[in-house]
């Protein structure tokens, strides 16, 4: 079983830590340390190792930093966790600060009006970030980390095994990659590019990690040369029986030492440490996007086939697991948790499920209007009839990754949720049916999903969309569909289609297929002009006894009944017997 | 009658007028001077005597600008104005650019390569714009203008009465007006602003002008003090009579030059002559924006009641207007000038119309999928049976100013024209129908416009929605609705919503009604949340034999027929006897 229950902060260890902290932060002669989520990959999951967040304040979130100083302790936490800060820390000894509403600049200028010495790990922080920081009224001092010094039991850096990633499921070699993004490099005018993120490296190199959970990648480091050499830093413990060469951790400083001419760093995601190393050794440094974001965003056909092909699988699954639910949800007595077991179980049931993309969010009733809730054995809740159930899950298949939410009625619902959960789907076959014109991004798009809430006074407090990787990251940039996000949207890129609505205490709705985008097909009577559209990767029935089908229009019902009359085609020949007749209603036109 | 038909270029002189500036550049030692078809204010319409761009070389369209050099002299023109230009320049001695697409940066660098000094006239561009030719490789120097020099027979700079602006349609004293914004002033850290868009002054002063056609504003400039203090520099003699103090254009710079503290000054709007004059006299610039835009965009309660009452008047003259062509059309051998002389006499019947409030563009069949038509006596075009004719255009009145268009079949239309009616209908009404969160901006709205067209692979190459001012310019800021603009929709912003369809060589659609924002009304089920609408100001009948009603949802349907009950409610006691037959099938549901 990949996902647990267990609620494993220790708040009560905090007020000790904190004070071992502050110990040390008087012997460097600071004011204070800061101590962030965020480990040197920047990425959305953290080893044991590195959640020293959760190890010094007991605060679990996957995002926030704590500023600890001598008279206080701020936790930053933004508003998915504003509630879940406050049951994780001691309160006596630490402040939940509502970020990014009061930014850390902000609060350091009250907290030390007359300024001060501010200690922090320069591998934890981007240049982007530091930078927010010049007007806060103190002096930021880089050096060691003053967690690590004093957290005696420290679990040991991850050293999971590498495995090559097959160019049948990448469709690109490793060599090709690297020739066309050295090319990149080199128009932009410089030497080399140093790689941060590992599912840049992973994706770059053709290879597959397991240092941390739900994320195959590799932690390390990795600098490509113009030429198109490329010098990977992690533990070579990982490698062994591979061809892959790999240096030492101790190795990559002095590597960035050594390089020659000017040297490209992304300034959002590399740890600010490593443009100081450079140009302390007197590099020139080009601050520049990670070249290899984009291009691995435009997904290649041979991905587009295997993430076709994993999101028939996990459908087939998910089918399964409907099915399943329909019949136990109604015997009455399930839990949420009980639901995300076997969901999972059915996931592992295709004997090719590597780990689940992300903990399963499984909400029934009022829990489905926490936008990101997990549940645990404490707050899992009994299935009741006339409930919406709320469940977003996924899985990581090494041809691609899967991410879907079904929201289903269990007994007999009320008018009110139907009406909700028909705007929720108008929005989501809205920007399923979307042509538009290259060039425009998510938010271009964006309003077309929130359209029929908006008609009813409603929205939701989320993107529509995110990007998603090949068996890499279930989030992944650049490319969103957000208000926030000026990526022209080219073909191959994935993207999540995900419009919601939620009712605080009362329900919660939302319904998510995977897209990807695609030059439009040709059509009758259209302008000679380039436009793109999306192809739907995800093919699981849509709960029809939440619709109200009058507030459809005839093309929405149309592409509903299209999309039902393909996914029981698609799904009919695999799905097990029983859940044959189930996917047969599910799937009949309405 | 306001509108005329002629065409007034005069190509066949350019070629002496550009050998004469020629002489006055070598005379001076330059090698170019720039002639912008801007004027000081920076507006849409000049006056005669500011026609620069037209006298030198014969192009009468509303944006561009002559670079004249000794061996070549581009005209730059945007995709407007691609064919018109070949038509009135002497292409022996002119040259077009396509413009923005080539920079006159990039071009100068092309034409001298060896760099060079090109002259120019410091109170026609502003700051902005000379900034962008930063990196052109030629020394720009600012200088009187060598067009006036050569010019022997221009016209007088125009000296049209001013009129006070009374407070029963203004809504709101010039002291208060000045008082705020005056404090804007204060709070932004200058003692001054320097004011130079006539409409933000008449605005602020509660007066209007007659120096241009179609825009009832009075050129001048104007200098706001932190104190609520103004000085207004034009020709006195505009303002015999009233109470108002004018200093002479004379007087103006000698301010300029004894202000004392910062002078906050438009980068995107002044003259680059206003800041230099000021820096030259040793006093800090501070570039901001004119202060008076925002809240001159932001409609009051008193503005928005007299334009609605525009709106009706100007709904009942449309009304009649459009009975007549129903009838004057079906008898054939109707022209498009004949359309607009007798719209614009159904607008003079009001006793209300000051002016129209821009040229009419009125284009049947294939001239309707020009955008910027206007219809000339060499262009002039029998309407004929089975055709679109395409109607844009407004009126301006003391107590607002409208602009409405109106698509009409002429006979028995083919059902493709009819789909893409209904697209751009639909389009139209989505807007109109719109409840969005408050902060939205116009591109976070635009793409609903476009959305039906888009789904058949169809679009419009122009913004859906400009700002329109309250017995002013009919075209202003800073409010669009467009993926340009990021301006949040704030309340009493009154835009247009115009979508369109053109299918070049065969006919053009567009539907605009203008809109003001406001706070969403309440509704039942809505979430806690601050939601804007769009009011629609304009009620005049839209021509359902055009609609194909099967392709509209049950809410576009409801739409539509609550439009027409409320247009056939407000209209029908006011229009002729012979339009209210007419009017009462034009609005009967749909």
């Amino acid at each position: 079983m990949f996902q647990s229950f267990e609620v494993t902060s220790t708040p009560e260890k905090g007020p000790k830590r904190l004070a071992q902290l502050r110990g040390e932060i008087a012997r460097e002669g600071l004011d204070g340390f800061l101590v962030p989520r965020a480990d040197r990959f920047q990425g959305e999951y953290v080893t044991p190792c590195d959640a020293r967040l959760a190890w010094l304040t007991g605060f679990t979130g996957s995002a926030g930093f704590c500023a600890a100083l001598m008279d206080r302790a701020g936790v930053f936490v933004d508003g998915r966790y504003r509630t879940q800060v406050k049951s994780q820390v001691d309160l006596a000894y630490f402040t939940p600060v509502d970020w990014p509403e009061t930014t850390l600049a902000d609060w350091l200028k009250q907290a030390l009006p007359d300024g001060g010495r501010v200690g922090f790990d320069p591998w934890l922080h981007t240049k982007g970030e530091m930078e927010k920081l010049a007007d806060c009224g103190v002096e930021l001092v880089a050096m060691d980390n003053l967690v690590d010094r004093i957290w005696a039991d420290r679990p040991a850096r991850p050293s999971g095994k590498i495995m090559d990633y097959p160019v049948e499921f990448a469709g690109e070699t490793s060599g090709a990659k690297r020739k066309r993004i050295a090319a990149d490099i080199k128009d932009g005018g410089s030497e080399a590019a140093v790689l941060t993120l590992p599912d840049s490296i992973c994706w770059l190199l053709n290879i597959r990690g397991s240092d941390i959970e739900r994320n195959p990648v590799v932690q390390g480091f990795a600098i490509l040369h113009a030429d198109g050499q490329i010098d990977l830093f992690t533990d070579p413990a990982k490698a062994e029986g591979l061809a892959l060469v790999v240096q030492p951790w101790e190795a990559f400083e002095p590597a960035l030492k050594a390089l020659q001419g000017i040297v490209r760093v992304d300034p959002d995601t590399a740890p600010v440490a490593v443009s100081d190393i450079l140009q302390g050794a007197g590099i020139e440094v080009q601050h520049k996007t990670d070249p290899c974001i984009l291009p691995k965003a435009c997904k290649n056909t041979t991905e587009i086939a295997g993430t076709r092909a994993a999101h028939l699988r996990d459908g087939v699954a998910m089918a399964n697991f409907l099915a399943w639910l329909d019949d136990a949800a109604s015997k009455g007595g399930l839990t949420e948790i009980e639901v995300v077991k076997k969901l999972e179980g059915f996931r592992r049931d295709t004997n090719a499920l590597r780990d689940i993309s992300f903990e399963t969010i499984c909400g029934a009733g009022p829990n489905g209007a926490i936008i990101h809730y997990r549940v645990t054995e404490e707050t899992n809740r009994e299935i009741r009839k006339g409930e919406l159930l709320l469940v977003d899950s996924g899985g990581q298949y090494l041809d691609g990754t899967t991410d879907i939410t079904r929201t289903i009625a269990v007994g007999d619902v009320a008018d009110e949720e139907k009406a909700c959960f028909t705007r929720v789907l108008q929005g989501m076959i809205a920007i399923s049916r979307a042509r538009f014109p290259k060039g425009l991004a998510g938010r271009d798009l964006d309003a077309l999903a929130r359209f029929p809430l908006w008609l009813a006074g409603q929205d939701y407090n989320h993107g529509t969309g995110h990007g998603v990787g090949t068996y890499l990251s279930v989030h992944e940039g650049p490319q969103r569909i957000s208000r926030a996000s000026d990526v022209p949207l080219q073909a191959g890129m994935i993207l999540s289609n995900e419009p919601g609505y939620y009712r605080e205490g009362a329900f919660g709705i939302r319904i998510e297929n995977l897209i990807v985008v695609q030059p439009a097909p040709a059509l009758q009577g259209a302008d000679d002009r380039d436009m793109m559209a999306f192809e739907t990767l995800t093919y699981v029935p849509i709960d029809k006894r939440l619709t109200k089908p009058d507030m459809l229009s005839s093309g929405e019902r149309d592409w509903l009944n299209a999309y039902h009359a393909q996914t029981h085609k698609m799904l009919s020949p695999l799905v097990t017997e029983e859940t044959l007749d189930w996917l047969t209603r599910a799937c009949a036109p309405l």
